[in-house]
């Protein structure tokens, strides 16, 4: 085993030495591009270290964690042309830096590319790692679908919410992990209980996030605090927080979400306190704890050694205490 | 052996069965209403075709058949993004009935939903089946960035014209016909040789297609003819008439196609006149015959009756003698 950082940099090495200058460079230099603006790629590092959780070379697992890592990044650029996002990771988006065609077609390339990554292993894990990818991909691409319906839509509810981001972000992380299993060819059912691990700390940290862009450290949180706020977005702590007020405070806090001052001050502050006031913020913290403890539930029952189980424990403590 | 139009019966049943309401609506609407247009559908019949070529009945063929109609159909869906058509088989395309964010989205689903199809196959046949697919998915995406590359570059060879008609549309041809081949388990050496038969048919038809755009019958002609020269296109017969012609002709033609009358009448005659005298209808003709009979060749040694190679013949010349 590893450490996440050792991981980290096995990664960014494999992916050094993956670019290659090929044509069409209008396809191909937008997909460097995108892949070379790094962020932690915590999604392959998972894949490495689920492998050596099950006592196989992370070697073994880096073509799968390659397709996953490359993957994530072809939902970026097509969420970004969706979400008309200037910015990625601080840099330009591509449809920003080149056109929105080109957007299209490098994503919609970079999605076969994962494909072809799974084309290293034989018959049998090749179908289980593409069979697995197709059922994720494709509730990664519903869950894109229920975000934007939401948008435009007053009467979501709290378990339609952790279904869009079970299915937006949470789905990948069990995949990512589930994919090391199978490349170490454990159990079903130890691949099946990684899934749910990875899964439930999925939907736990996208919970966190929800909660840390309201009441993160300015210092230390990676986005602008508030953003979700200034945006009038549906959170987890905006659902929670309408379903505890009462006529009145529901009337407030929907009217704080139709308006889009120019000095959001006032604005973040009010709605911030309705979080509190409303015990919204108490449940949302109680959902990530409940969610944490879900995936580490799994790891009792899991087949591995018990200083397997504490890697694994601490790597979601480490996670979820994050400050960023 | 069925008719072509038995086959397009069972492709046309096969994909009304298919239809199912699935959520999010928004996401699989869009995917039903475009595969609901129908078309020729002339890819999973080859595949059907193909296999019973090889004495598979075409019912195991039928999942890759669908894979292929569902991979053209997303391409579609993002070309017509690409090109801002607004219209589709006579009906509207999916971003102009929905929008854009739609038009990505459930593209992205489709060309994902076209890998589950080959699920039903057994890991052997799937991984062959899949690793054909992206090679040829990814030629594709590489195909429209030539063509889009090829509008705003003015030193177009004819190599790189045919390799452009080659990748965006005459891999999938072959890709169509060897899936056929491979479901049906026969030779590597016929699969191959099948996949060069749809290959050098899918450039005869579209150096067909260039041909008939210029000199087709209107009545039976599909598309507007002449359209491509009102949009200055540098098909086969426009960089053929470069190539055969002098210094002032060559400027008569660069300049006939950097222009954008109200009324085309006058400027198609003109190119038309062009590209008969410098002699670039005769080439033209000239290499789809050179294609098609590159297509008949490999039935030579293709390993299979005479009867077989004589309906894959007459399908050839079907397809080439067409008006439409």
């Amino acid at each position: 085993m590893h450490a996440i950082s050792q991981y980290q940099e096995i990664i960014k090495t494999h992916f050094e030495e993956l670019q290659t200058v090929k044509e069409p460079k209008n396809l191909y230099e937008p997909i460097q591009y995108i892949l070379s603006l790094g962020g932690k790629r915590m999604r392959p590092v998972l894949t490495l270290m689920t492998s050596e959780i099950f006592d196989v070379s992370y070697e073994k697992a880096l073509h799968a964690a390659t397709a996953i890592e490359v993957f994530h990044n072809f939902s970026l650029i097509h969420d970004d042309i969706m979400d008309d996002a200037p910015l990625r990771r601080g840099n330009q988006t591509v449809h920003e830096k080149w056109d929105l065609n080109t957007g299209i077609l490098s994503g919609d390339a970079m999605l076969i590319l994962a494909y072809q990554f799974f084309e290293n292993y034989q018959p049998h894990i090749f179908q289980e790692l593409a069979k697995l990818f197709s059922k994720t991909a494709l509730e990664v691409c519903e869950g894109q679908q229920y975000d934007v319906d939401f948008e435009t839509r007053d009467d979501v509810t709290i378990p339609e919410y952790l279904k869009m981001i079970e299915y937006k972000t949470a789905v990948l992380v069990g995949a990512a992990m589930k994919m090391g299993a199978i490349v170490a060819e454990t159990s079903e059912e130890n691949a099946n209980l990684i899934y749910d691990f990875g899964l439930n700390l999925g939907i736990a940290f996208q919970l966190q996030d929800d909660y840390l862009d309201a009441f993160g450290d300015p210092k230390t949180f990676g986005k602008q605090v508030g953003g979700d706020i200034i945006e009038n977005k549906k959170t987890y702590l905006y659902l929670k927080a309408l379903e505890f007020s009462n006529k009145d405070e529901e009337e407030q806090l929907q009217h704080l979400f139709s308006i889009q001052p120019n000095d959001n001050t006032d604005k973040i502050a009010s709605v911030k306190t309705i979080f509190n006031s409303s015990g919204a913020s108490k449940a949302t913290q109680d959902a990530i704890k409940e969610y944490t403890m879900k995936a580490f539930e799994t790891l009792k029952i899991m087949s591995i050694s018990e200083d397997k189980k504490l890697i694994l424990r601490m790597f979601g403590e480490k996670l979820m205490n994050r400050s960023v």
